[in-house]
């Protein structure tokens, strides 16, 4: 029996329908990837698995052509496990060879979220850009900017700004009220910027036409669409459409959202190995049974354990290992601590690891932050 | 008898009833300037009418501390004798030792007119920046700028335009909608850039917080009323209030407005002696009578005629000489064609005098334009 397809951005149960996902979303399932991306479990295991013409960039790697990946980060709250998707796609597209492109958005946290420009730098570093060095980010072909500050070279600094400034024309209010719903000039200045951030790296001063994907959680679809839609009314640049893929969200410890501001929603990559395994212990939603005789007997459910999906997006790479996880789960002859112990151990080796690290990115962050 | 207060933007006439002035705008009669400004028939013959908070911009000219004049131009159509009342000010305050800024709004012609960047650039040069310097202005304390391209300087670029981003937090649609009427995402941003072209010269990066005066058409008020509220809802960076002078519009040669678009409202400054000399003769609204013996016996009435118009805004410095033509023409002694031709005459000896600079402008212009 097929299971009824949940699409809420933080949580994936069910078999997914891939053609009901393309009628409602407009958006195609990932099929026929090469080799190298189906090495990578992200793809494999289709925590991303949806795109738009993501075929130009696959050419792009194919004729060995240049192209760029496209993202950004708001600077609030911790770095947690969560935020590793898009980080693992950076430096899986960098070591693909793609320009990477990282927009702090200190401009719509200021505007959205009444964080000063000071603030969101500090967060920025601390949290995200030493922990994407720790993960593998390297500083050649990368240009990690502010949006406050776009470029220490005028000509690109001007460029940027001209853009948001002139895609204005081509946007209207009606689709910002569809895409933001309540709308203030300081959300839509900072929907334009997005806009411009998506799309300045196509300019002259920048790389020039150039196909650029952009990866994205399911929930922002919305804002690629408007960039997509404003890019092609625009005559004067001419932009290459954006391509795009859609990830599901990592589901928070209790089985909702990860939220910053929950921290027994999340692991940290700062949480201590002791830490993370507490916090899996005491929060982390069991697909197991109410009693030891009842597991054992049923079986428990690998499918709705976050354990289980934190091991199967993030930390057991081995398929088969994987598989005998969801198997001895299922049966009943995997416990629910016993499953919690093993993701605690493998984050005990990851976390250690890391934050070895991320010591030692403290000592070339200057080399990540474009001037 | 007290005839009615006419305050369309384009047509002044009638006695000016201050009092009602402070009551409808919430501005002040220009009242008490120092000898200096007195000399300028601008202010003398109260062409520039009325202000707000002029007093410290007074003080820093009593004190000989710097100052900033900020203006825009809107690069459309041709440079014509309306456009002197602003150009005669910038050229006035420079002398009296003002940082001047002018800005030339293309991205609001992009945005508002749908007008290349390009074509902005080209009648920003060619009507408006020679005729500048034609008319007197100096290279020196000087930056003109395009809104699309602030400055060859990255610090300032990016200052100039993260000040835009940052003002929309500050900012509401009521606001924008009271001044522009119905709004498009386009307008909003033009006038976000617009409140940062009045604002940016206090930034650090520019003359830091500085008194600025911003001379505007009666009609600009609002514009002006947005940015200085705006400005004083950020905290950081603090921006001493905006100063500003409100003048009356040039009425167009047929009284109504001198538009761009219709070559029989205007005199152009390239526009040759002798065909200034016929829009006069064949446009210029009269304020003579129907024929020569009633305009002998009742006299003319010089506060409709837009030649005497021309001749105490612009053309006639000297009091004495301009109050004989006035009571000659009331009293019926001078004819509508004499006083016709009175200004043409003027005009004949300003327009030579003027494109003979022109064409010396051409070799400094690029002194003119920030780089």
């Amino acid at each position: 029996m097929k299971k009824d397809v949940v699409l809420n951005p933080w949580e994936v149960s069910g078999e997914i329908d891939y053609d009901k996902l393309i009628k409602e979303f407009g958006i195609q399932p990932i099929r026929d990837l090469p080799e190298i991306f189906e090495k990578n479990i992200l793809f494999r295991r289709k925590t991303v698995f949806a795109h738009r013409d993501i075929q130009r960039i696959l050419e792009a790697i194919r004729d060995k052509k240049p192209f760029v990946m496209m993202t950004g980060l708001m600077p609030t709250g911790k770095f947690h496990i969560g935020h590793m998707i898009l980080a693992q796609q950076m430096i899986f597209y960098q070591k693909l060879g793609a320009k990477i492109y990282v927009a702090v958005a200190d401009i719509e946290a200021y505007n959205a979220r009444a964080q000063s420009l000071e603030d969101s730098r500090k967060i920025a570093i601390e949290e995200y850009i030493k922990n994407y060095i720790a993960l593998g980010l390297k500083p050649e072909n990368l240009e990690i900017y502010f949006q406050s500050e776009r470029s220490s070279d005028a000509k690109k600094a001007n460029a940027y700004y001209r853009l948001q400034n002139l895609l204005a024309r081509y946007a209207n209010f009606n689709e910002f009220k569809a895409v933001y719903g309540d709308i203030s000039p300081g959300k839509m200045l900072s929907a334009l910027l997005q806009a411009s951030d998506m799309l300045h790296p196509q300019l002259e001063e920048f790389e020039g036409q150039i196909p650029v994907i952009v990866p994205v959680g399911i929930d922002q679809d919305p804002h690629l669409r408007l960039a997509r839609d404003i890019s092609q009314r625009i005559k004067n640049p001419k932009f290459t459409q954006l391509s795009s893929t859609y990830h599901f969200f990592v589901p928070g410890l209790k089985g909702g959202k990860m939220s910053s501001s929950d921290p027994s929603s999340y692991i940290a990559l700062t949480d201590t190995p002791e830490e993370a395994e507490r916090k899996i212990k005491k929060y982390a939603f069991s697909g197991g049974r109410d009693t030891l005789e009842e597991h054992r007997k049923l079986g428990g459910n690998p499918d709705v354990d976050i354990s289980f999906q934190y091991l199967k997006i993030f930390f057991e790479q081995d398929d088969k290992k994987l598989a005998k996880i969801y198997k001895d789960y299922k049966s009943g002859k995997l416990l629910s601590g016993e499953l919690k112990q093993i993701l605690a151990d493998k984050l005990a080796v990851f976390l250690k690891e890391h934050q070895k690290k991320r010591k030692d990115a403290e000592k070339i962050i200057d080399k990540f932050i474009s001037k």
